[in-house]
């Protein structure tokens, strides 16, 4: 029977969990692949270094490159750009099928790597890279190959996820549901990446990507992470039968010159209760799918962790690897489309907008013209008129809901909200979707 | 630039929708394929019949083996056995890739004609066949390739659930639920293949198939229909939390001589309504899957109608197609697993248990006797003593959920409670699942 050497690059979570699989599972595997997968070997910078998963101490290297250009199948796990980058074309190079979970590396260039693999004739599979264990990017690629996609929206990071849905659940601040989930293991120490949205976006661009057909990167991404959302939001949002997720957007817009582009954003967004997305509780993931034909759909599962991720790593090795034992070269995207990315000045959306007045009396008449104006329509206006520790007596919330506008004109007007000296101060803009 | 002539045979609800995507998006079509989709024609039987589409009448053929000798692609969506069998393995033999979602055909032999496929190096592809639009097939059989599935289980009718959840929302009968159905064209004017679960009991073979890698037929399946599912049945569950539907399900179990067998069945469940799969309604379809690394997945989507479906069979076309142009031969699957199917007898689960009896005193004690005869372990016990129209002043009713227990036992254990003289009527036993 045939053997494919199979080399794994970086051994942390993910990685060790892959090692696991491919050494106890190893029968079942070749099986499904006709083939064995014989683990080669593990390139890290520290041999010695602790592992989650107990592994045969020999496997261990430090030498990647000779790890790679002696395997059929190379497994990139070691994240970042550099050395990965390098390692990955190298593999390419050399014939090697590539499988990584990459999401800086693709959302800088996956029309580069992926266009490299096929003149290559090698297939380079990342669906670890969005949603973990959740199988999106395979579906979007190719079971709607056929539709047209119109909108993607989903939850695609876990740890901002736990948190907002802590903050829903308990009533926490955001720095104390931050620092239950790092005590939790839901957030890491520097949680940077995860609450400031930048995990969420480099997901949003390969999303973008391969739903759209041609080429997006992290800077065609409008990105606003979660760490102004403050328990008073959480609160007016469940008042309001809504709950805030942070979202990856991506969707077809008009570019205002009677041709299309597409907007692709990650903020954190009040969407209905009923809506499908607002179910996705702890570090679940989601994402929901608009397409012409085939109208809504929903994948749902674990975005992150050790074995979840390993199961879409190893789900690309096997599935390339038989591709390695039919012939033929692997598949490649289509992302030689010309749609362009446009600014969010070009989105159309809904907003949510609370603000603090301290003067009743024609408040409302002159935050109306400026709606007017601005050509804004409002869906909605509440009035809370309890005063607020340390206000004036005769101030009052007040809590409008846009019905859909351009977001130019929508920042226009918070502006204009905003210098009204009754105003005291708009306390949350949110965008609305999925009403 | 190549062309690839597509032959289409069959024009109904799903096959005049992909003839229309075939025409209307042919530019966008190609791009993403890298080839012309030719639309070389459309056998039918009448070539005068009407069509929900617009279509040249020039396309139209009664003569499908001439279409099929001269095209690269086949897409078959007349449904059926005959003579849909042989028109596909003309086609294989023939060389062509072939598209179908005849869920009948591939229930009864997805092994084999998979197999024809794999020996003529064309692909076969069918993801249309089980929950329309969403994709389902290929996830299970690619993403999940390196993973261990445990437990499949879905809605994948849309009739029956439309039916199910109309009788949840509104108390209507199983009757009136049906007859409002038919209007509205959610069930056929001969609903029985839909409310009897034989086309759900199609579906959950191929299912079980793809998830377990090994063959699976029709044969397989216990299968039990919605028409004995009453408004009270729908009513009890509400006040237990739970909501019942129609669920295909195939799982891992032990055979009871230390292997492993996987059961198959569709009948009507409890499910509690946190669950997921609980808040799939109207029409939609939704599979739910566990596995070992991947723990829980969902997909959910529009289970059936022309367009939806239509974009799973487009999405296959284009997907096939770009394998065509790239060169090297189809996929297959793996199915040659020796995993069996075991007898429903073998199952382990949980019923729901409703009677009315018609004396009070010592009844509970008799039936508990029973229960623990059978090795059969009470979860909890319900009695609601309103008596009804009819019945003797004394009687009431008793309902019990059990805890996990073999098929067998339970099945023992209901019919040892229906010979007891103060037992009147056993009115439901519903098996629960998701708890």
């Amino acid at each position: 029977m045939k053997k494919l050497r199979v080399a794994l690059l970086g051994c942390g979570n993910v990685g060790s969990q892959v090692a696991r699989i491919l050494l106890d599972d190893a029968g079942e595997l070749t099986t499904r692949v006709g083939a064995e997968l014989e683990l080669a070997g593990i390139a890290v910078r520290n041999t010695a270094a602790p592992r989650d998963v107990e592994l045969p101490a020999a496997l261990f290297t430090t030498d990647a490159e000779a790890l790679i250009d002696d395997a059929d199948i190379v497994i990139e796990l070691m994240g970042g750009l550099e050395p990965a980058a390098t390692l990955i074309r190298r593999a390419i190079d050399g014939g090697a099928t590539v499988v990584t979970g990459n999401k800086a590396l693709l959302a800088k260039d996956l029309p580069g790597l992926s266009a490299r693999a096929g003149e290559a004739g090698v297939q380079l599979s990342y669906e670890a890279a969005v949603a973990g264990a959740i199988p999106i990017l395979r579906p979007i690629r190719d079971s709607l190959a056929g539709d047209r996609i119109t909108k993607v929206m989903g939850i695609v990071n876990g740890t901002t996820n736990y948190i907002l849905d802590a903050m829903d659940t308990t009533g926490a601040q955001f720095d104390d549901a931050l620092a239950r989930a790092q005590e939790l293991g839901y957030a890491e120490a520097d949680p940077t990446a995860d609450i400031e949205g930048h995990d969420a976006a480099a997901k949003a661009a390969i999303l973008a990507t391969l739903s759209f057909h041609a080429p997006f990167d992290l800077d065609d991404v409008h990105c606003e992470g979660i760490t102004a959302v403050t328990a008073d939001d959480v609160a007016a949002a469940r008042e309001q039968g809504m709950v805030i997720k942070l979202l990856a957007i991506a969707e077809r817009l008009g570019d205002g010159n009677g041709s299309e582009g597409v907007g692709v954003r990650v903020h954190p967004t009040l969407i209905p209760r009923v809506h499908p997305l607002a179910a996705v509780h702890g570090a679940f993931n989601a994402v929901f799918v608009e397409a012409d034909n085939a109208g809504e759909l929903m994948f749902y599962g674990q975005g992150a962790g050790g074995k979840p991720t390993a199961s879409a790593v190893v789900g690309d090795v096997v599935s390339a690897a038989r591709r390695v034992v039919l012939g033929g070269p692997g598949r490649t995207e289509s992302t030689t489309g010309t749609v362009k990315a446009l600014p969010i000045e070009a989105v159309s959306t809904s907003y949510s907008i609370g603000l603090r007045v301290n003067d009743k009396t024609g408040v409302l008449a002159k935050i109306a013209t400026i709606f007017t104006d601005r050509g804004v329509s409002i869906e909605s206006m509440r009035q809370i008129p309890e005063p607020v520790d340390g206000d004036d007596p005769g101030s009052a919330t007040l809590r409008f809901v846009t019905h859909q506008g351009s977001e130019a004109a929508l920042a226009a007007t918070v502006a204009d909200i905003e210098a009204l000296k009754v105003v005291t101060a708009v306390t949350s803009v949110l965008r609305v979707e999925g009403n």
